[in-house]
């Protein structure tokens, strides 16, 4: 698979990002003083810095700065000049808050490919970044992910409203996690469908068995896993307005004698089941965690019982981007495969599978991206332009984040160490098409 | 899959692993005083420390030494007071050791069985060894792989003679590695086929490509990659035997015009390849030396290219039985996963696949020794009864080991990070059966 159909389908609405970026009252933010020798000079070491990418640079006052190396592709506005400042003193954090406040507008070209573009040239560059400003430019460390600052961090994400993510979620099962393209042209509808059908596939669910989920979103993977598995299902999740709406679904397609949704941390998950699974919760965990979450599924995982947790990660230890760590996901780190392993190996489980689904979540998140842009003026009206524009940042940085593999999607299955009565093989997963015909 | 049908199979033939012993000359070794208190103490320790599995000691008087619980179904003779100290002192090595020097000798029960009830017993007990009998009891660090102990190390296990491993290997591509078995009732043949086309499925190998393989045995690979995909391979040993093998096999099959089998070190690869495969040399290369394995990746394989290892494992580090790193395989390391990924952090490999073959390991295991165990005699001609012991508790100490899961075998499958030209899924590896019927 290659990502071109999403990078098209992005470039077929350029116009569209233009227009929300001319919608804004410019008037309030433009300083129309001649740009100092100094700030010119710092836009060409920021470009410099980046690796000289594509970009040009459209000052307060008109005049641009354009790039050392060949055509611009994108066109980036500064409005005023502490914009500058602070774009070039903290550029992880402030890109994002200087674009959600509209002071760093994207005037030619499409965010996702920008962002694309930026990662690709500085992830070169950075390689030959002197120490100093390594330090300077560092991402910072993540905030705690104790039981109460964690209901906070949920929160902050999770709470802003059922209504909000129904804008730009699929209409089968509100699923906000990577889903599962079997073909280039699968819905999103379709591929979130596939998704939980892969998920169940791997955990080898029969009927009457007992599953526990941590971290159930709006609850949809355990009511398909009772609706299509016949199996019952404890759901935890600390997102209020997300256990609201599980419960509601639940009871009104009938299936509420097999899922059980519990308005509870992880970490107080009780029982023994036959199988455990994690669905996007892993993210926010907090490596500190990994320990206590690995005995806890040493308890609650039946002798052969099956795992599955399913996590942004990356290809080697790094710190979440700032902007998105402070603004978007508080807490959140996404573990590369070595440190995700301290949760199999403190307890001697036996990894048997690790699937990485990265381009699948560009996919996903252009799909989603797509919505949003269609309803973006009504989140204006329900929350304000600056909100709009922050989500509208973070999902097109998370395109260009997972289609240059600054991040990457893991779905590891794992069984205690002693348990030899697992899968022959992985043949079962593809007897079928995961993927439904009828959606 | 469960391995009951491997158990069955040793079970089949108890009395014959009998038969050996009682051919041995045992007055040369016996010795007929009393045992001393002291003496019994020490099996009755040991047995407890082992965490009291059903195990009977037979002493060199005949006098035998009951499990503390329940019911014996192994039954060791130790022939004399000397072999009781070394087993007690450091029984990791002495185990083997006695063992191959028919000085502990097994009456009743089944090898492969025994290890593996030692396996499961032991594991338990050791949560709870004091930390000087932890410390006793360690096994050493394994010896140096550099370049030179390496050849060395290669050439004291695989150059034992083409003649020897065929008495017991597969008779199709002689094949001493893990073989994939889709269905229970599989042969030895059909498996290590399957094992090859699946190797090549995960590699997406297309005409005209070519291939570098690191570690290539008798070439049974190479030669497959070329007969059935029509690529270009170079293939690396550093086992004189093999090569030889490999390349009159290669002429007699007309395919040394596409396989080029190079006597030297994986070090020494040089070029860039579409893919890069090395199947069980991982477990040779030592710690120490993966990250200019990964350097050597990064630079031989072309930027769309697939790489494939696959090797034995661990659930968590551990260091490699002493008898086993001492007798068998120096320098020998089984990494953990997260070891593993040391080779795929360091140079920003993107992880695509992880596969668990432990039970077919344990399957391939008990197919060799049932092939070994028909040619003892004639292996004790070519070297000696010594060499034949060894060999015989090598084998079903495996067997055990890979039973109980205190071995794993991983495959692992890895691009370049920016490398976006990836299969969209695994449904490509099963479309059909990678079983040839036809053998």
């Amino acid at each position: 698979m290659n990502d071109s159909t999403a990078r098209d389908t992005e470039r077929g609405q350029p116009t569209e990002n233009q227009g929300h970026v001319l919608t804004l009252p410019l008037e309030d933010l433009q300083v129309d003083r001649e740009p100092h020798r100094y700030e010119r000079w710092m836009i060409a070491k920021l470009l410099r810095m980046a690796g000289s990418p594509p970009v040009r640079f459209r000052l307060w006052n008109g005049e641009t700065v354009e790039p050392a190396e060949g055509q611009a592709e994108f066109t980036l506005q500064l409005t005023d000049p502490k914009a500058l400042l602070s774009l070039a003193s903290n550029p992880n954090l402030a890109f994002g808050d200087l674009y959600s406040a509209g002071r760093l507008q994207l005037l030619d070209g499409d965010l996702s490919d920008l962002t694309e573009t930026l990662y690709r040239h500085i992830h070169r560059a950075m390689q030959n970044w002197p120490r100093w400003l390594e330090t300077l430019w560092r991402n910072h460390a993540p905030r705690s992910t104790g039981i109460d600052e964690a209901r906070e961090n949920i929160h902050h994400h999770y709470d802003l409203g059922n209504e909000f993510y129904r804008l730009w979620l699929d209409q089968a099962e509100m699923q906000y996690t990577c889903a599962y393209y079997e073909t280039a042209d699968a819905t999103l509808e379709q591929a979130q469908l596939a998704k939980l059908e892969h998920v169940c596939r791997k955990l080898r669910l029969k009927p009457g068995m007992t599953v526990v989920e941590a971290g159930c979103g709006w609850g949809g993977l355990a009511r398909y896993m009772a609706r299509h598995y016949g199996v019952t299902v404890h759901a935890y999740n600390i997102s209020r307005e997300q256990i609201r709406y599980a419960r509601e679904e639940a009871k009104r397609q009938q299936l509420d004698h097999l899922v059980d949704y519990v308005e509870d941390d992880y970490r107080n998950i009780s029982g023994e089941y036959d199988a455990f699974v994690s669905i996007g919760m892993l993210e926010h965990v907090g490596k500190e965690n990994y320990q206590a979450l690995s005995d806890l599924i040493k308890r609650s995982l039946k002798p052969d019982g099956l795992a599955l947790l399913h996590s942004i990660g990356r290809n080697r230890p790094m710190l979440m981007n700032a902007w998105i760590e402070k603004r978007i996901f508080p807490g959140a780190y996404p573990p590369s495969i070595g440190e995700f392993m301290g949760i199999c190996e403190a307890n001697d489980f036996s990894v048997m599978d690790v699937e990485n689904l990265r381009l699948h979540y560009a996919q996903t998140l252009t799909h989603w991206k797509e919505r949003f842009d269609q309803n973006e003026d009504r989140v204006a009206e329900m929350y304000d332009e600056h909100f709009a524009r922050a989500w509208r940042m973070y999902l097109s940085g998370s395109i260009g984040a997972f289609r240059v593999g600054s991040l990457q999607l893991f779905q590891v299955v794992f069984s205690h160490g002693e348990n030899n009565n697992i899968p022959r093989s992985r043949q079962d997963l593809y007897t079928s098409p995961a993927t439904p015909e009828d959606v």
